[in-house]
């Protein structure tokens, strides 16, 4: 029986609101950073994981992805400590196969990131992204009360079925908590971009002044989606993870995590969470 | 304030154990179907989605992923009606941009599937995934009591934070409920990849005779990765898609789902869940 190894954790200041007290702390979110997966050279697929097993994800990876069926067809599964970039160190793992061992190319490059251009770590991919869009400028401000509501009102806008049967939301709000747009789906990024979609047809992006909330967690690749389409808050249910993060603070995003009740926390952007009106000030 | 129009839902046969109790009854699953984005008749990426605003998703994904920036860009977004296999017609969508609007090709492919040989259809998926993957022979049996266990053991084997902070698991146990490994990850498809890497270090796959639990819901990606490894009974905590079912179903895996407490569901390959000794059977 073996357990992770690495600490799959980082460490993050945070602001927390339990009702209209606001107080700072450092919490502990889950670590994510790309790999690249190089079969003997090529470069084949980057995935967003935790670091930590790699010599592991990459075996499993070859075996689901049908390129070996045992351990025999593989030579050796290693990082490699020479890469271009220092901080890419550690997300470069390098499969060498035994000779004779055919791979279907044109299947594998079913999932394959354009690799030369994308970041081989956190910063890099952040450093890429920022390229085509800048850090927002946007004054909004929103209530902590109304952030409070917005699980009710994403709830409210789906039916029973969506909310216990497996479908991910994503709801479009105003500053002040109304409901623009609510689109479910089976995949989290896809009622993300269904709710960019349907602005976009509008003539709405991008969509300062607005509220993005979502029903499951924050990755890496729904906070892209947020920057992409200009949204200056982007609140979650459950947990974000270090990517999604530094992300958001890079592109002067809000994020706003653990949002459940009277509490949420705000690990980036949190100046534009302010104390309820209603608490007199 | 717009809801989805589409029914969301497939209608599913099912067997549910309460206790040592089993019924079967007709349950309703998300629906999970392929989607073909092409661009002016190139096809940059094949998704996973619940049908219902697939023109939505489609400027969606073309506004976060940088092809465009507003309406203007897109001159239309229909689903192609002229498709080589019948079942697909709604599984391709058709943009047309503005001419003058340039395309980052090499960008774009970061998702791209090899959508030639990749099925537009539920069916065509499984069809092409089946291809290298024979229908499992397997006649494990797993006492349905040793099925209740698999939460706690998983949870036994994860840490505070990973169970609280935003990390999916994946366990490999026997057909007894013994713990073999358990990986964990912020991508539910990497723990999965993580367990059948450390199996294929080990020589053991295909995986016959094993349970694999996942902390989270069962989409076809899990389903294939399942399969893939030869593991004849997947479970989970939460619901799965249509998709993962009937890929279970045409496998030959089973497929128990919304494993809680001292109830579960079983979606596909209900033979191999059994009653408990202890019920005197």
């Amino acid at each position: 029986m073996e357990l992770e190894p690495e600490d799959p954790r980082v460490p993050l200041r945070r602001v927390c609101w339990q009702g209209d007290a606001r107080r700072e702390d450092v919490d502990e979110v889950v670590r994510e950073e790309p790999l690249e997966i190089r079969i003997g050279g090529i470069p084949v697929a980057v995935v967003m994981r935790t670091p930590g097993h790699d010599e592991e994800l990459v075996l499993g990876f070859l075996a689901t992805e049908g390129v070996v069926e045992g351990p025999d067809a593989v030579r050796s599964v290693r990082h490699c400590t020479v890469v271009e970039d220092p901080e890419a160190e550690g997300n470069v793992v390098q499969a060498t196969l035994r000779p004779g061992v055919e791979v279907d190319w044109a299947r594998l490059r079913r999932n394959l990131y354009a690799s030369s251009s994308c970041g081989l770590c956190g910063k890099a991919s952040i450093d890429q992204l920022m390229l085509r869009c800048d850090p927002l400028v946007d004054d909004t401000r929103v209530e902590v009360e109304r952030v409070y509501e917005l699980p009710t009102r994403l709830e409210a806008a789906q039916t029973v079925f969506a909310r216990t049967g497996g479908l991910h939301a994503a709801g479009l709000f105003d500053a002040d908590g109304q409901p623009l747009v609510v689109r479910e789906d089976v995949g989290r990024h896809n009622a993300v971009d269904k709710v960019v979609g349907w602005a976009l047809e509008r003539g709405q992006l991008p969509l300062r002044g607005h509220v993005l909330m979502v029903s499951g967690r924050v990755s890496y690749e729904i906070a892209q989606k947020t920057v992409a389409a200009g949204i200056p808050v982007l609140a979650a249910v459950s947990a974000p993870s270090s990517l999604a993060v530094q992300l958001a603070a890079r592109a002067g995003v809000t994020l706003v995590a653990f949002l459940r009740g009277q509490r949420l926390s705000v690990y980036a952007g949190a100046e534009r969470i302010v104390a309820s009106r209603a608490a007199g000030r």
